[in-house]
């Protein structure tokens, strides 16, 4: 994409209201804007990099056998009620609103009741299970308190997977390898190495849940990591007790800052229950299915990588997730030769299945430089009388600013590693 | 996707309530599910089909310049108060929703004022414009009858492009040039012979607008279609008046139902004058952009292809479109050597990039060819004992049922173009 046609250009300030490095950051850079507190609309190149996130959650979530739908944000008050959570004493952050016939709606907080409806219609014998159903859809929340830019909204676009199994063991089976794909996409989004996984509360459920947090100074949560074993555990569970039965004593932990990037949530029978899921077994008898919640919100995994890997210059995008592969600049200085190179450049690289960002404005070189800094995708290619009169072209990596000169027979087969 | 894995299954009866074909159809098929009057959830199959229609789109669009952003369905009133437009009188179909600290809420029926506010912070010069900006969001109307299925609902993905232009001129060129674009939007998706380009009322900014409409009978529109000429006129704007304009007279032309799958509507500076949308010209006049506004709802369509192209068996879907290119299915009559047979077949295809639905269940073989027929798969594909005597496979058209018989090793070749 040129430049010169995106709409969107990058600011010198932040809004004086904003107070989340990640919000400040990517509102700089043109990537979101503030629709209102805790609603963020997403500009061409932020709504790339959260499709990005989307892709490889997708990728990873196909992999472990999940089936993508997508429900509706209007939901109908009597699923809620048969399971006791449509009253906000239940659930305090619902949205509701009324249909001109009368009658009121909810807007979607999660679709634990109107997914284990729907799948009474579809399961019946034990020969229908197991099965995993998921989706990327509008979750509102009603936040009374929304300062953390993307990472806690009003209203964000969630993946929520569910699991519907037979046994306890088949549950587990499931829940272990659900594990095991976080934190495959946790690496792949550039945030592995700092995201744990977290013994939290279990509810009503189950001893414990499991989350996924990142530490990180933004956090809004407190964890414990242990110093040597690979244990970590939320604030909420952080108890005599449970240490105990873990083996292991509080001097052996240090506390952190995290944020909670992904949950999984053994839920039992509750919904099953409550919405009539039952399937027969091999004997014929009708038995409740078991269920698991499996959460990942791609726009705070945006701003968990925004507020971990930027640094005093703006953002520092893994390739993975990037907007773009390759930053084109062109400093031309009015030179034509030099926008014919890289008009060149642009379009070998776009020919090559290469995805391209080129700023072809006429703007200062100084500006240029600052302005792709802060936009922070992963390559910057520069073309200007300089790299042309060394018949090369410069590539300076964004993590850490090293620049080689690379020849241009050299440059398709580099950048498509 | 082995059907075995898939957890909808098909079903005899349509539900009672649903009285649209399309509706009908699709959830007798596992596309769709219904959670309250105007309300659909898009099961796997579903969701592919949409999704399909939705890329479609995108290239399109794409190709005359739309940049994609995604908007927030929470939306603030002062913008809507600036344009004249929160109240019930102006915008009929508002939901409306309340914040747990005080304020009134909207949800999105449609993103003129947002998004030309959100513009105000990018356009400052002649040198920013044009701009062409589009988004596939949810839009909620809080229709007082929502009968249609999935062409007339409460919540539904709008594909909503908007235009930004200095001259009326300008603006006019990418009018036809969008007008291009959805004919061959809805060419590809298989309704470009039923729908027609159709004078519509242009409301308060122009003398029309356009609407693409598609004859059908499950349509809630009327418009007249000339005999001969290029030329349809919606009911709302069939005057003698506009006839003269058009020169040409009643008994020319033929009544039809129609659904309207598109509009394309001039805005002029309404919107623009409201919200403060202006740029400074070449002599540094401040002027009000100029606006177009350019909607397809990409369930419409798929409610719409199934209502013209099903047939007593059911769905018939377009190539471009469909779930998937290819179902597969087994009749294996117990016989092993044809599951192995199946099982290749299904692998060869999956490698070679072509999609599949592989009916692996255990199940006879009339139950599979109607599910196949409802589904409506362009190319059904069948391995049995028959056909593994004869050393090909059994290759039939949904959309005629002619069968032909093709060798193994022309499969690949057949089934890529």
């Amino acid at each position: 994409m040129r430049q010169s046609h995106l709409f969107t250009k990058t600011r010198r300030e932040a809004p004086k209201d904003e107070v989340a490095k990640n919000a400040q950051l990517l509102i700089r850079a043109g990537y979101i804007h503030k629709e209102m507190a805790g609603a963020y609309s997403f500009l061409p190149l932020g709504l790339r990099v959260r499709d990005n996130i989307i892709r490889v959650i997708r990728e990873e979530i196909n992999a472990i056998g999940g089936q993508e739908i997508k429900m509706t944000a209007l939901q109908s008050p009597a699923l809620w009620k048969k399971s006791g959570r449509w009253e906000d004493g239940a659930i305090d952050v619902w949205f509701k609103t009324q249909l001109k016939d009368g009658g009121e709606l909810g807007l979607a907080t999660t679709h634990e009741e109107p997914l284990t409806s729907l799948l009474t219609e579809y399961i019946q014998s034990y020969k229908d299970l197991p099965k995993y159903v998921y989706q990327f859809q509008l979750k509102f929340r009603n936040e009374l308190r929304a300062k953390s830019g993307i990472m806690r909204c009003r209203e964000f676009v969630m993946k929520d997977l569910y699991s519907f199994n037979r046994t306890e063991e088949e549950f587990r089976e499931f829940y272990e390898k659900c594990a095991e794909a976080y934190k495959k996409i946790f690496a792949r989004v550039g945030i592995g190495e700092k995201t744990h996984r977290v013994f939290a509360s279990g509810g009503s459920f189950s001893k414990f849940s499991d989350e996924f947090q990142t530490i990180c100074d933004a956090g809004e949560d407190i964890i414990y990591v242990h110093k040597e074993k690979n244990i970590a555990v939320n604030k909420e569970v952080y108890t005599d007790e449970v240490l105990k039965d873990l083996g292991v004593s509080k001097d052996e932990f240090e506390e952190k800052k995290a944020i909670e990037v992904g949950n999984i949530f053994p839920l039992g029978t509750k919904y099953s229950e409550a919405l009539g899921l039952t399937y027969k077994d091999e004997k014929g008898v009708d038995t409740p299915v078991i269920m698991g919640s499996y959460g990942i919100g791609p726009g705070r995994v945006m701003g968990t990588v925004v507020e971990l890997l930027s640094d005093a210059k703006g953002i520092v995008w893994p390739k993975e997730i990037a907007p773009f592969a390759v930053h084109l600049v062109s400093i031309t200085g009015g030179n034509q030769d030099v926008v014919a190179e890289a008009d060149r450049l642009y379009e070998l690289l776009r020919e090559n299945g290469i995805e391209v960002l080129y700023d072809d404005r006429d703007a200062r070189a100084g500006e240029k430089f600052a302005d792709s800094d802060l936009i922070g995708i992963p390559t910057r290619l520069v073309v200007s009388e300089k790299s042309m009169s060394q018949g090369s072209i410069e590539c300076t990596a964004r993590v850490d600013g090293t620049t080689t000169m690379i020849g241009d027979s050299d440059i398709v087969a580099r950048l498509s590693k």
